[in-house]
């Protein structure tokens, strides 16, 4: 055995001997320890830095000494003067062993670093990223070795990265030059590789480049476009934003936007050309928040349904208008950015998540892929609210999926006091079950409408309507008041003893919030409001049933709400109105835009999208308009909770009054 | 052993027994026997024409019968009446073997057909495309098995041609989905596989698509664009044209089209932009002459010297105008042809070749591949004569290469009454050594000037200059009949006894032609123009003569000279003005443009493309500039022939008088 010091890393536990001398980066590197680097151990880039353990650590058998490393020294000090290290820290590539030491890497030193989501049950984000950042020192040129410059970097690339590069793009041709010479023959390249061909050079920087390169996560809804702009060397978010869908102005759903093309053909370039615009007004409004240039994005993931994903392709989308809703292209789709009119870096590429069928599309895989549905152990029902309902069914032995035309009820449009999510909605209600006066939050303000302060608080922004999760919550606190009947008719002031129950044509509509003393409007829920929302609600539940049918299974173990509009939703409020089967309602979670959270894992790590390609083809898909399975479920799940299907659990919960208000008062009266 | 029928093919002598039935396409395919189909046997592309031979084959042991294949069946008839089969022809995929049978495959039905080149010493070209037509039958959509279009054309394409693809353009993606439904799930597709990186679908055609495909060879010289468009399926050339390199005003030569750029930064902008533009006009210009939509050339290759080479690709050539020559990418290049520019289909590929050194580029590559030095057993020297003149010294063990910049005088620029090769240029003279008349041809007419008939025949274009083949005949028929002495002085009228040479300035003149008479110009050979001739021969003898040196040869077996230019250099007429090294005069051949022709043969074949690719890392590259040698060898060179250097072989064939104009009549006089 060697008489070589003895280095242990944490948390990895490898360990190896090492003459006395050794960099910490050059010990990391020989035992695959995942230490980060991007100047390959010039002191240049500080990202291999680590912190060495004193102290005798019985578990690993050494006592490491305080000078069981080298002396803190001049590229040390130097980095810490100009930018700062934190306390403890060394650089890796600075410090060499001088006797036996334990080495903790720290998360932010690590190449495949974790990114940590927010919901205890999701899985983390390992990077692995398919654009990263390295620095090179070239060879300068010799007249009698005529190789050329980039020749010369493919082979620093090699001999210093151990990386295969093809080539580069023609742009960082041009560019290569003057960056060699001016960073005196050292760059840093960015470099592309998404696993599927050879790694190309896509930008070059003279010398050390101190900044980041970046990533968007896109979910191209039919109603709104949201993006998440990511680091691709920490994997943070560094900016969110969203945008409505211009497209909305052709038609509000998507079979609306199909029809369009249908009546106007070449209207789809039109549809194109708006989705595509807005999606460049999106990209420059992310990038303004995160303060970076454009440029510097250089790559996107994008996710859409099918018909968003063939119109921002600008390919016609009247095949999924119809049997047999056949796809242009059912795979993950790469092309350049600049294919589709994307103003980010000149050579960004542009990733698409492959669609798992005509009406099941690349958000659907997006929120297979975040939620893995496919390794649970447990049977989970993932449904994803939007104007479709993406519905995913299954758990490690299966996975079925499909799609609900939901229709846009649930973000707000069709409702008579409708609104977009956006600082003034109305998002939570509650009604007291005795008095039948409620009290609701807005958006914006963290204060009950019934406590003090809020009047002040929602000043500038007003009270202007009721968003999608408003929605939900109100309709369910009006059945759970005793104002609303199961199949969905508001009760007048004289059946429920409530001024705030007024006429609205030959039916009723309850007055949630009357700000005309305020100048502002009157916020109802009329009884079409109340069957916009049976109509989407029984369409979610009548596909969820249908895959509980298919699978042959009468309940589920948990249930996920996706969706930019999921993630507000009350499980308890969607259970009352039965959006969703019968669970317990601990195990009904909110996953959050679970499709844009699918965008970025397949953004950050080039083996989800490998993942996600093999588990489409998996996942079994069913077609709810021609089962006419689906029709029955839809009829039966109208009513608020319907009939046919009893809710053991839910009842547990709550209780919901017996009210009826489908007769004559008298006849009511005559029942008491 | 089978009692099977025998079938034998011709001229591969491939033989197997098959079950009688077995379509002879079917036979051909399980021997590999090289039959060409595009439609994979359905009886529609006719590309697996066959001929079989009936009687007694001794030799193969076979007697075939007239009824060794089966009768002419009504899909031939279809065919023969529609386009006609040649007599003897049958429909491979058609006719089925009954009993044993000699079949022979025509050239023409060959995938891997040869095209021939017209010298007798050229290599064939055999085809390999890079881009190839397929037709297929893909399966319709169904809902229950959701693929998209563009998957299950893949799943077609490895099915049918046993062709891994790894997706389409995203244009095509648009194109397929009308394609597969015009085409009743039957289309055509265009497939690049380069060899490198994996095949792509670049064009879609419903149904079965009768035309062909087309790519481009250009050669882009410092005064002159050439292109060949080429047929990708028979590799005949169906159109070539030229056209002037518009750089020409920025500066005639490459080095004052540097210091252009060096004096007016950003200037090679300007530079990169006209020749883009010049480009694009000859692409127009060679499919207008074949008559084809410029959107079916779905490849190019291009050749050219390292400036042209960075000037087009919009790199600054300034780093190519000092030492250390380095070049920004010395490797191939492929792009996208609209990177550069190009108007040809929206997906056309664009190669180019690797480049040998910062002074020798990828147009002496392509001549390199024409000529192939690096697989000949004697001692070749090529010399591709241009603006620079590109010279390759070698065989099968070693090739030497170097460029020299003779300046624009061949070309017939610096030259009093030069001019570009057109109609009424004079391109060959003779000069009668007693009466020291001329006699001449002039381009667009066979006869000579003192034969009937020419004044008629020439009217039209006039005699209007002397091109660049002509300025060689004319000075070296000066020297043989006694009008020029070795030093490059013309005597004068007493000294020659000619009233054709006349006083001009200090020297003197030769009149070839007086069209004054006839409103033309009067076409003199001035003092001026022979000391042009002088330097840029005396470059081109010292390169060959510097890479003889390096090579340790005195003499060498075989000289070939290449250039649009050299086509036509009168291999005597350059030994008696020194140019070349002497060498046995039948050893001394033309090869024509071959670096375009190495273009063609990238183009045509992808083998090719590798073994450019590996061939240019075997050639020692000599630098001229930083050669002693060279300047010496310059000097001593400028004399006609020179008199350091002996030139047995020259001497053997011609008689050329000892003159010396550089004395005074008198003293001249004294001699005699």
């Amino acid at each position: 055995m060697s008489d070589d010091p003895l280095v242990i890393f944490t948390p990895s536990g490898k360990r190896g001997r090492f003459p006395v001398g050794t960099p910490v980066l050059t010990a990391a590197r020989k035992l695959g320890v995942d230490l980060d680097s991007v100047c390959g151990g010039r002191g240049i880039c500080s990202k291999c830095q680590i912190t060495p353990a004193f102290g005798a650590f019985a578990k690993h058998g050494v006592t490491v000494t305080a000078t069981a490393l080298s002396e803190w020294n001049s590229v040390e000090e130097k980095y810490d003067t100009l930018r700062g290290l934190p306390k403890g820290r060394r650089l890796g590539c600075q410090a060499t062993v001088q006797s036996d030491v334990v080495i903790d890497v720290p998360p932010e030193s690590q190449v495949h670093k974790q990114v940590v989501r927010k919901r205890a049950e999701a899985r983390e984000i390992t990077m692995e990223p398919a654009t990263k950042l390295y620095y090179v020192e070239v060879q300068e040129p010799d007249m009698h070795e005529p190789s050329g410059d980039l020749e010369r970097l493919k082979k620093a690339l090699k001999e210093q990265w151990d990386l295969d590069v093809a080539g580069s793009d023609l742009r960082t041709l041009q560019l290569l030059q003057p960056a060699l010479r001016k960073g005196k023959w050292k760059v840093t390249c960015a470099i592309h590789h998404s696993g599927i061909g050879p790694a190309h050079i896509m930008q070059v920087w003279p010398g050390f480049y101190e900044g980041s390169i970046y990533g968007l996560a896109i979910d191209l809804g039919s109603t709104t476009i949201a993006a998440h702009l990511c680091d691709l060397q920490s994997g943070e978010v560094v900016a969110s934003s969203g945008i409505m869908n211009p497209q909305i102005r052709f038609g509000e759903d998507l079979m609306s936007r199909v029809s369009y093309v249908m009546m106007n053909p070449g209207g789809e370039e039109d549809l194109t050309r708006v989705v595509r615009e807005s999606m460049n007004a999106l990209i420059v409004q992310v990038s303004a928040e995160a303060e970076i240039d454009r440029e510097l994005i250089v790559e996107a993931v994008l996710v859409g349904n099918p018909i968003m994903h063939h119109l921002f392709l600008g390919i016609n989308p009247v095949e999924l208008g119809q049997a047999p809703f056949a796809l242009a292209s059912s795979g993950a789709v790469s092309l350049w950015a600049s294919e589709v009119d994307m103003v980010m870096h000149p050579e960004a590429r542009l990733y698409i998540l492959p669609c798992i069928a005509g009406h099941v599309g690349a958000d659907a895989a997006a929120v297979a892929l975040s939620e893995a549905p496919y390794n649970s152990d447990e049977l989970v029902l993932i449904i994803d609210v939007g104007t479709n309902a993406e519905i995913l069914l299954g758990n490690k032995d299966r996975v079925l999926a499909c799609s609900s035309p939901t229709g846009p009820a649930f973000e707000g449009a069709q409702i008579s006091s409708g609104q977009r999510a956006a600082p003034g909605a109305i998002e939570n209600v509650r009604i007291d079950p005795v008095t039948k006066e409620p009290r609701f939050k807005v958006i914006g303000c963290d204060l009950w409408s019934n406590e003090e302060g809020f009047e002040a608080a929602t000043l500038s922004s007003g009270i202007t309507g009721i968003c999608g999760s408003g929605i939900i919550e109100v309709i369910a606190e009006m059945r759970l008041a005793g104002l609303l009947d199961a199949s969905g008719l508001i009760g007048s002031a004289e059946q429920t003893g409530t001024p705030r129950c007024i006429p609205d044509g030959r039916t009723n509509a309850y007055v949630l919030h009357d700000a005309a003393a305020a100048g502002g409007p009157l916020i109802t829920v009329t009884n079409g409001d109340v069957r916009a929302i049976q109509l989407a609600k029984a369409a979610l539940y009548a596909g969820a049933r249908l895959l509980m049918d298919k699978m042959g299974v009468e309940s589920v173990n948990r249930v996920t709400l996706a969706g930019a509009f999921g993630a507000h939703i009350s499980a308890k409020h969607a259970m009352v109105l039965g959006m969703i089967p019968d669970c317990p309602l601990e195990n009904v979670v909110s996953a959050g835009n679970a499709a844009g959270t699918g965008a970025r894992i397949a953004l950050l790590n080039v083996s989800a999208r490998r993942e996600i390609e093999e588990v489409v083809h998996k996942i079994h898909k069913i077609e709810t308009a021609i089962e006419p399975m689906f029709q029955e479920h839809f009829v039966n799940a109208s009513s608020i909770p319907h009939a046919t299907d009893p809710f053991p659990l839910l009842n547990k919960i709550v209780d919901i009054p017996d009210v009826n208000f489908n007769v004559k008062q008298g006849a009511r009266r005559r029942r008491r």
